[in-house]
């Protein structure tokens, strides 16, 4: 069955313009002016909104295994939520414990994404090393995963040191995929964990204490570095302070080829939370890296106006009150993360379109086509365009929502943005060519999302090789010939 | 009739795809794969080339007054030689003489420009102050002009001061208008040449010492605060060195909209020639900024991977020798100027996409789609697209060629890259849907160019309100209301 | 007569030691431990005291005809004043009309001086430009001056253009004098101003609002490149906000000599009192650059800490309630200026010293020595040590201290600082080997300052040659010497 | 017996002046205009010459057992080659080998430094971690030892990781201690040098290519985030190349305490030579981190300029020619070391002096006074003062002398600066207060040298309290007491 968005305005990256959208078999026909609608087809109105490709969220945790529980927010649910915010689709992370095979979790992850009610894909993260976790990261590129994640903290846990971001980084290079990594110096965090609990300091205010700005942003300058000397592009995961971000500046600004994603969260929440008497609200707030102070959002922001930062994600990951007390006593023991993918296209609206920072040109760009750009999805996704995938939001830029945990659609017992009114919202959102969000309403069928493949990067990454060109290899004796990356 | 280019793969800004794109009445009808050809189209084989949109180069001054003489470049030539290159649209300064209407040197540029033999636009130039020229920015904004350029050299000539920028900018962001500034502190250049006269250093060597990087960055950097005061956008044109950059890219990290254009000279070529011994090698190379050391360019490349730089001009306005040698005793009157219309496409493909800095959508963007976006052409011109102005190059990427003076189609006697071999070319070059260049033929005709109207901005500049975040008004007694910009 | 500091820790800018300290005739005999205090000599205890330099304040306007008015302190109260807070010395500034003697109106400040209770200097402005006055900078080098300021605000008035800073700047150089600026765009300044009226904001608010710290740092930045240009060294008087500084920092950075100078009242107060419903209040706080927003000081302070500024100052500047009432309908005839002579030290040390940020050997640095050495001073003043200049101030760091207006010894009507309570005051102040302050009492006698003549610079300045490596002739053609400085 | 040096000029960090110096008993007893030389006084004669502080070189490496081999200059050859180069004290690095007790090791470079002929002082590295490491850092505190070093290269022998680091670092803050790193990502360097032995690169062009200018800065950056972490002030030593000195710039910038050392040898000499055909001429240059591209050497001077950087010193580390062919065949066998005591003061006042980028107090500061403020040397060493210790160079300006390795005065076979004329050079050498270099010859005496003990740090540390004033912790929950340094 076809459908036909009459009305609106199209929005995407390169420009605006007036025109219909006409949908079927799940993918866009065509995008014009005054298009016919097709006999049967179903017509939404868009009428005095903005046509945009639907959001997608490249951070995120489903059903997550972690700090001895299980995100309470499955497959299922998540996408729902994501749906009525106007996301279309979600990038995942599958972790395998240390020691466990790439592939197997891969198999875990794929299971559990079954139960999706739209698209998602998954990166993978390398949580140990070995010849078989080189041998099986081939095997994931196989089956689609262009994006391997590395975590800089968690030490005891999913933590790796150098010499592991260095072969991993080589790996992804060779492989034509994107090494991603959560920036934060592990032992510089678990030491002053220790030191604070040592003070008698148990409460939220020691996670906000013992992850200071510059702890994250000496992680950030170190596997820059790293990719720098490997010869490979990096992404940097929820970038949250000005620190941070003046690292990926460094590096850019240099040529290299790094991106970086604040958070939703980071863009207009900040550390005052950790300080509040309420320990639910405190601790429902923990997540890593922690909320900032007010200064750094300034930062944030106009990263994402001069494009040094790329992309806006949320890190959504949800643990309810009951699991958050599991670290009643003890804030190193509350499991970390926060939602936010319903609200994230809401909040970049209301703080950065009506504010005039953001064109709503850059709106889609940092939402959806950035992503879809950087994870070699577009023009499948991120793009109104006839052949791209029919996800799609109608945006309706006047009306008024005010954000609260009853209404909202994922499973959580909190809403991070509880009482915020924004302007702006998501009339309907279409996933594969069907509406799925309409008069407040989902309308959306367990299993109806597809794992998507992204395939690795070939002849973008060939442009990398001049990047380390302080590194390019001098005229050497003996006649050996020295590769750009040596 | 139409017209299909046959085989090719098409770049734009935003993604490479196959495609055979079908012109028609002047446009792009269709671009898809396989396209059948109508009746008695005519076919353009594009097999193992690029089909992208044709270059822009939004700095040129033809036939253009200056110092006593006249570019003996004038639209059609210059116009031929830029389609010989694949750029198929150039941007004028129109430049009235201070004391001049406006609106009758636009009409005097607009009489010249009907001899040229692609399409063209303008430019104009604010070199004095009074109601009046306020009033007429408004009538050249009505003839299709958004964009007014400011000399910030020039001393006694076409330069103006502060408060003529503060309040041509203040018009600029009413208007919905562009400003531009050519930034070099005209004052400290007018003093370095009285000093170098007086030492005797009467050489072309001179040039370059009268005009350092630091009086260019002082320049920019003080145009930047000027427009972050007012509210309103900046563009920098011929931005040469690493502190004119900087500059730049210290105003882009506050959040505010300041867009840099290096010149495909500075890229490649470097001061060192200003002291060859031979005089006329030197004086074909003087133009302002002056080239600079080599060590800028890895500043000016990067700007360009990174986003902080984002259009490639030429800045072509030819002065041959007899005209140079007008300055044989005295630096100070060698005609500023250099050719490179013709060369500019090669030169940043050859140095930007063959090294692996540049991938080729980012060679559209810098070349093309950029430009147009700035100044309010996209997407008429600036992307292979349906819909589109059918101006289009076909790029073979193995072709190689040597730039020679008595090759080229400019007027000039002198090539500022003459013997410089390039891999990469233009096989095809098709302006208004008809093939101009071909198998190394012009096929022109003068007057065919048409004179393009860019509307003013609306939207965009909306969005400009917030970037003085740090001159927000705080609340003021007596309950004035203070504008954004106070 | 001679007088023994005994039992004290003196405190220089390199080192804190035990040791007694023994005037007579006005300078510094001995410092050593135990010294033996002559026949009749009086006999200062500074039992758990430091003993230091008396500060240094280089930036101070008595009795100077400003705005329509002359401010209200005068040489004689303002000297009593600063002992009354440990200063020992000041330098003020002789500022020529347009049009007016360099040497007449070093005359009549000369005159006026003579009132002062303690020594001072004098800086002379350059607030127009023809051969003479060249001709007088040389006279008044003869007569001690070592130090010329630019106003590049102040359009109408004192302000000056790129053409005459470029000139005199030039000319300091081959006098072996130091370039000051101060440092604001007075066309932008003007303009804004001309805005906020016509947008009908009167009140002091519109002070803050007309020069924001872009227009402060466009014009440190303008100056620096001037005086990178000339190859001369350079001092931004009132360096108020972190913008500003940046500019210092990216000079100094590549080797040039340029100094930066905090104000007290910068420090610790902030633009929020321009809001004050109070007019009186906030009026009386008017003074350029403007109290900034708190962000800035955490910059002025690293600054201060790391080397990149280098003196604390208060442009003391005195103008009472009714003189500010000029200003009353229209903030642009506020006259501008505070005071804070008295309370520099105090505010300094507690801000400073007690805080952790500076040691106390710093402190002697930023409010004494640093600026002796800085204008050619030292170690006349700026240093306890035999040979010395007698200017003493006896600190007692665990003393604590409410500033109050009532009882300060300025002439003011007003006290910026009112109700600021310190830890660490001035025990005992002692001028020329005399007690000045002790016990809460001055001792002064009008006319027993001096005229401190600072001689011009020379070896000191040979070291500038290099500055502008990058301007660094090349090899010219013809055989021309070039000089470093072209 | 006493001794005169007549006739000179004292230079000093903070002024010259035209003075006489009477030592006695190994210090100077006195400084002054025209002083009586006591009866049976020796008398210099330092007409037309400088009188300066001997330099201090903080950081050698003498008979240090390495790589599996012994550094060829031993205490006594070491302390006399630098006598004959003007600088009369040394810091020594004693290196425990991992799991051996501090004070064992450090009972053994007290032993090897008894052979020295002049002053001499310790660091103490910590090259593992234990209880029991960390009380003996308190022991080496009580013998005089307030440094403590840590190698971030190394990787398998001295290296050291984050945790430690953090370990240690904090034990220097409560044990009144400076930390010292050699900042270089071992993981990196390894890695890198695997990959250009696999490529089949043995050479010493290898070991250039396998420490990368970022490879420095990203430890630089590290360790100066867990200091900023711990709250203590950071050296780092051997500061080579830009980057690593914008990491230490940043971290000034933002107020903390942390100190750059660049070496003699980086100032001045390049990488090309590690391309030389000659491999004994290339090995005998490899050091780490490896000399740099000439562009370095501006940030180097220029951070000297501007204080970001504070002291000179050498790295010397000395291993002839046979030892160098240990790595015949593998670059990473090459003992890394390179000479320069006897060249340091040469070097650094002929291109710092004699260019005029530096003063003659300047260069006090950085070969001698710098260095004997941050190691608490001061001012019994780095000053000429009655008091000091009778450490002399009497400096004349004008004299030339050629660079040679057979004229030198240590062990070495090599001279890294063969060749090299300079103009100023140390007339006469006095140590404690006797002349031990005159007329081109040593008259010194094998064991004359003392271990200088240095005390710990108090007042001054305190002060760095407020460093990480953005990690200051709020008010917390539950009435927790939390330090400023969490």
């Amino acid at each position: 069955m076809s459908l036909l968005v009459r009305g609106g305005t199209v929005v995407n990256a390169d420009r605006s313009f007036r025109a219909d959208v006409l949908c079927a078999d799940g993918v866009i026909k065509a995008v014009g002016p005054d298009l016919d609608a097709p006999a049967g087809a179903e017509v939404v109105d868009a009428g005095g909104a903005y046509v945009m490709p639907g959001g997608i969220d490249p951070h995120t945790h489903m059903e997550m295994p972690f700090m001895g529980t299980v995100a309470c927010e499955d497959f299922e649910s998540g996408t729902s939520s994501m749906l009525a915010g106007g996301t279309t689709m979600l990038i995942d992370f599958c972790i395998p414990a240390p020691q466990q095979s790439l592939t197997d979790a891969l198999d875990q992850w794929t299971e559990w994404g079954k139960k999706a009610v739209a698209d998602y894909s998954f990166h993978v993260a390398i949580t140990w090393w070995s010849d078989r976790v080189a041998q099986q990261m081939a095997e994931c590129v196989d089956r689609g995963v262009n994006s391997f994640k590395h975590f800089m903290a968690y030490k005891g846990a999913l933590m790796v040191d150098d010499e592991i971001l260095f072969k991993s980084f080589s790996r992804c290079r060779d492989l034509g995929a994107l090494p991603l990594v959560h920036a934060e110096n592990g032992d510089a965090v678990f030491l002053l964990q220790q030191q604070l609990l040592n003070q008698g300091i148990t409460g939220p205010e020691g996670h906000a204490l013992s992850r200071p700005p510059h702890v994250e942003a000496e992680a950030a300058n170190r596997a820059i570095m790293i990719a720098q000397t490997v010869g490979v592009p990096l992404y940097v995961v929820h970038t949250s302070c000005k620190e941070a971000h003046d690292a990926i500046k460094r590096a850019r600004d240099s040529g290299l080829r790094v991106y970086g994603e604040p958070l939703a969260q980071h863009l207009v929440l900040d550390e005052s939370v950790y300080y509040e008497k309420d320990w639910d609200l405190a601790a429902s707030r923990v997540m890593s890296p922690p909320f900032r102070s007010k200064e750094h959002q300034k930062s944030l922001w106009d990263g994402l106006v001069s494009g040094s930062l790329q992309v806006v994600a949320t890190d959504h990951c949800a643990f309810n009150l009951q699991q958050k007390r599991m670290g009643q006593d003890n804030f190193t023991r509350i499991p970390n993360g926060t939602g936010g993918i319903e609200e994230r296209l809401k909040v970049v609206w209301h703080f950065g379109v009506n504010t005039g920072r953001l064109t709503p040109n850059e709106f889609v760009a940092v939402t959806s086509a950035n992503c879809a750009k950087i994870y070699n999805l577009y023009p499948q996704k991120g793009v109104v365009a006839a052949g791209a995938d029919a996800d799609l939001v109608v945006w309706d830029p006047q009306a008024q929502h005010t954000i609260r945990q009853k209404a909202h659609h994922s499973k959580l017992d909190v809403n991070v943005f509880e009482g915020l009114t924004v302007t702006g919202v998501p009339r309907v959102t279409i996933s594969q060519g069907r509406v799925v969000w309409k008069d407040g309403a989902l309308d959306v069928r367990r299993g109806q999302g597809r794992n998507i493949r992204r395939p690795a990067f070939a002849p973008a990454f060939k442009a990398q090789t001049v990047w380390n060109e302080r590194t390019r290899p001098h005229p050497v004796r003996r006649q050996v010939q020295v590769q750009q990356t040596p």
